[in-house]
């Protein structure tokens, strides 16, 4: 509730923890960060820079703070559990894949690569003639951070953001998202602990609690650019405010996606088990509460599309009901389902809506024809949209035309999924075009796969045309520290004053590119 | 003058090509584009864009624009010429530099390294499981261009933003500047006769007139990014109407640039001559019209500043009067040198402003103390923005402290540039963490050397921190291509299927990284 008169308006108002299997609340956290309290959490980040910009220390820093998470792994996924509901064996593996990707981070900065150093020797015969010019990348200043609701820790205070960041030199603010204030301090706890360890200043990671702050913070003059994660409402209002500021800064945000899959024909004919029960368990995985959800499935029709659809049906049953995150996304969920249900044409086969109980929700599945969900003008469009929780929309489809049609209809994706039969993937029948009209509309392209599960790896791309998100960047995977980083050349420079990691004998040894080749 | 009736807005205003030599019309080129025009354009740019599909099909048509450039040289430098009283030698000089820039795009294309493969196999043991993935990048889209007053050939219709652009696999769609329209037409029509070499549709240049045609141009909702070189005021106009699409596109704009020269006292003292003469030549090479002229010069008080100043103001006087690209800047010019000069504690002992004719304009320089320059809330921030033409402000520094207090206050340039003195060059003498405080200024820090000039060059880094540019990109180099793709992400998807470049044979022998480690 927002604070009204003006005595309201000087007391800070409580941060609470709140238990999503009750809706009850387990504690206050703390309180919502002033404007005075974002300036010093900005202030301090900037002034803990400095010591971020020896490679040695950043490593060090990023490993300590995988090592810190660890020692309290059992108390971080408790109160996580307590937080979110989303269970102690998925919360382990959170955490555990946060601390291989700051430890992966680690290895980056090690490495080198990522300063991308780039020499041009002189060259009088040029024209303009060339002088000798050495490029590499430098830190851009203070980062701020939006958290997910949806992964308490690795799209939250230490998350990929966060730890990207670091690897490129930043110090971070992250806006904790309210699904999760307690466990957002605890994290924060660790980070600091970890920077201690290395003489890095605490307030290299500010943390601030509640909406004015992240407001506050995204138009702070010394923050240079931001990572969100969330809705497309909120990320899209952020990404405004970015773009209006007097200096305009990057804004990396990931907002919403609704992850097509197209299943041909044959795929359907030969495995409708398999893709039936795959596509449950990935829709449901989390309680629908994945960015990378398969929210729409194109299913041919006919028997062996029913057939994959009854399989759907069948293992849904057997995944039960589900804790969302908090009162109002599951309240969105079971509004956001009924006003697709009651559409003409929409049929709901498996019906997603309200638990057993008042604090859970049951997963299920709605279908149309793909011709009626390819309209111009249409109130089915809102089937196009994301809808968080455990739902998927089954497209049926009459012919290939039809699905492509559909499928030219939609924003951008995060991730766009094929399935086909064993001839298909072989090239040996099929379309083989498929692959290649799905790639414009994701950042991620599966085959024969489910897009849950993003893995953290030098190759993966987790980002996509808008709205999936705003940049053409990746917020997952090694080069998501490019984010952070701007590039400068230094001319005619001699040698005695160059940053090192640009003098001609290579102290560092970096990798490098001289005179248009890599050197080894 | 803006269309007023209804009548005048029906029938399309006729662009002119002006001789600034005498303000009078040359010739009527076309007329500016309507909107169905601008809308045409941007379909038939993109409906050439599968034939840059390509790499040998781009590259090809590079080398032949090139090609195309060099066979219509007399022409196009004669009209360009007649045009924008550049003279014949810089023209020639600068269109043979947009052919070598057209060529080494080719080359990058060729090469490869800019798709960025990536490769990380299966892991079956980390946590999350990597599976196969599998990265490179690809073409946006349709990118429009907006050409630079100031470099008819190499900041205009086949300059550095469309061949990159071409590089990276995208059409373009050219919106004109008003200073050289015939220049234009004559570039655009090379263009096409080298796409028709390779039979790529002449739609994949589009070249629009017109301040209205450039507004629809960023709202089209087929045009995927923009390239943009020119001021402060209608780069931030486009860069929001870019933010505000639907669908927001990348917009990479080179906006303004102070380009601040700091002269330590030794470097005064060593070399007043070559310094005073060196920095007269760079501030008036192309009658002061150049994105990296030195604006800003911060100079020591006392004997050998002086000296310094001396020279200057000798060496402007052998420069003489030039003629400027329209009537409005030289107008522009003419105040803005008023209105500086009239200031408080600034003294103007060589006085720029109009040239011994109506169409000249003499070449000068503005003195006051840093200190007074370094104020707070003053009329003197005046004197820290952008003038175009051949004047540049000299701040008289009294000591170190003053000079840095100054430089904290500028805003973000394309460079900075360092005069220092032999001893200090080799790190025996002086401040030596002078290069690491200017660096934050600038994307280019230039060391004894003068920032006009701008090599093509793989370690060349053409952009800086706002309002240098819009984003953290360059504009001249090999990784200007960057600017024009994206990532995309194959996961689990059979040889068979994929894009050539990413097959695991690596059949077109790209460079690559695989598992973390560079192919050779």
């Amino acid at each position: 509730m927002p604070a009204s008169g003006p005595e309201a308006n000087t007391a800070p108002r409580p941060v609470w923890s709140i238990d999503p299997r009750t809706d009850e609340r387990r504690e206050q956290v703390g309180t919502e960060a002033t404007p005075a309290a974002v300036d010093a959490a900005v202030l301090a980040a900037h002034a803990a820079w400095d010591t971020l910009a020896d490679r040695g220390v950043r490593s060090a820093f990023l490993r300590s703070t995988a090592d810190e998470l660890e020692r309290s792994r059992e108390e971080l996924v408790a109160v996580a559990d307590a937080e979110t509901a989303l269970g102690a064996p998925r919360l382990n593996g959170e955490l555990t894949r946060t601390c291989y990707q700051l430890r992966s981070f680690a290895d980056t900065v090690d490495e080198g690569s990522f300063l991308d150093v780039i020499i041009s020797h002189p060259d009088a015969s040029a024209t303009p003639p060339v002088p000798d010019l050495r490029r590499y990348k430098i830190p851009l200043g203070v980062v701020a951070v939006y958290s997910a609701s949806n992964f308490p820790f690795a799209f939250s205070v230490a998350g990929g953001d966060t730890a990207s960041a670091f690897a490129a030199g930043c110090p971070v603010v992250v806006k904790a998202h309210p699904d999760h204030p307690a466990t957002s301090e605890l994290t924060a706890a660790a980070v600091r602990r970890a920077a201690a360890e290395h003489a890095v200043p605490e307030g290299v990671l500010g943390l601030v609690h509640g909406f004015d702050a992240g407001v506050a913070l995204i138009g702070h003059p010394l923050v240079a650019a931001a990572g969100f994660t969330g809705s497309v409402r909120g990320g899209r209002a952020l990404f405004d405010a970015a773009a209006a500021r007097p200096v305009p800064i990057p804004f990396h945000g990931e907002l919403g996606s609704l992850n097509p899959v197209l299943v041909t024909p044959a795929a359907a004919a030969e495995r409708p088990e398999e893709i039936g029960s795959g596509l449950a368990a990935s829709m449901t995985m989390g309680t629908g509460q994945f960015c990378v959800k398969p929210g729409l499935v194109l299913v041919p029709e006919g028997a062996a599309g029913d057939e994959l659809l009854k399989v759907l049906g069948q293992s849904l049953g057997e995944v039960g009901a589900g804790v969302m995150l908090d009162r109002r996304m599951r309240e969105n969920f079971v509004t956001g389902v009924a006003e697709r249900a009651q559409l003409p044409h929409v049929e709901a086969p498996v019906r997603p809506g309200p638990g057993p109980d008042a604090h859970t929700v049951g997963p299920g599945f709605l279908t149309a024809p793909a011709a009626v969900l390819a309209q111009d003008q249409s109130a089915h469009a809102l089937l196009l949209e994301e809808c968080f929780g455990p739902v998927t929309i089954v497209a049926r489809y009459a012919d290939p035309a039809e699905a492509q049609t559909l499928l030219a209809r939609l924003p951008g994706n995060l991730t766009a999924t094929l399935h086909v039969s064993g001839p298909e993937a072989a090239g040996a029948e099929g379309d083989p075009g498929l692959l290649a009209r799905l790639t414009p509309l994701a950042g991620r392209v599966l085959v024969n796969a489910w897009p849950t599960g993003v893995a953290v790896a030098p190759a993966q791309h987790h980002g996509g045309p808008y709205p999936a998100t705003t940049s053409t960047s990746t917020s997952v995977g090694t080069t998501a520290a490019e984010r952070w980083l701007r590039p400068v050349t230094y001319q005619s420079t001699p040698d005695a004053l160059l940053p090192p990691e640009l003098r001609e004998s290579n102290p560092l040894n970096l990798p490098r590119v001289v005179d248009g080749l890599r050197e080894d």
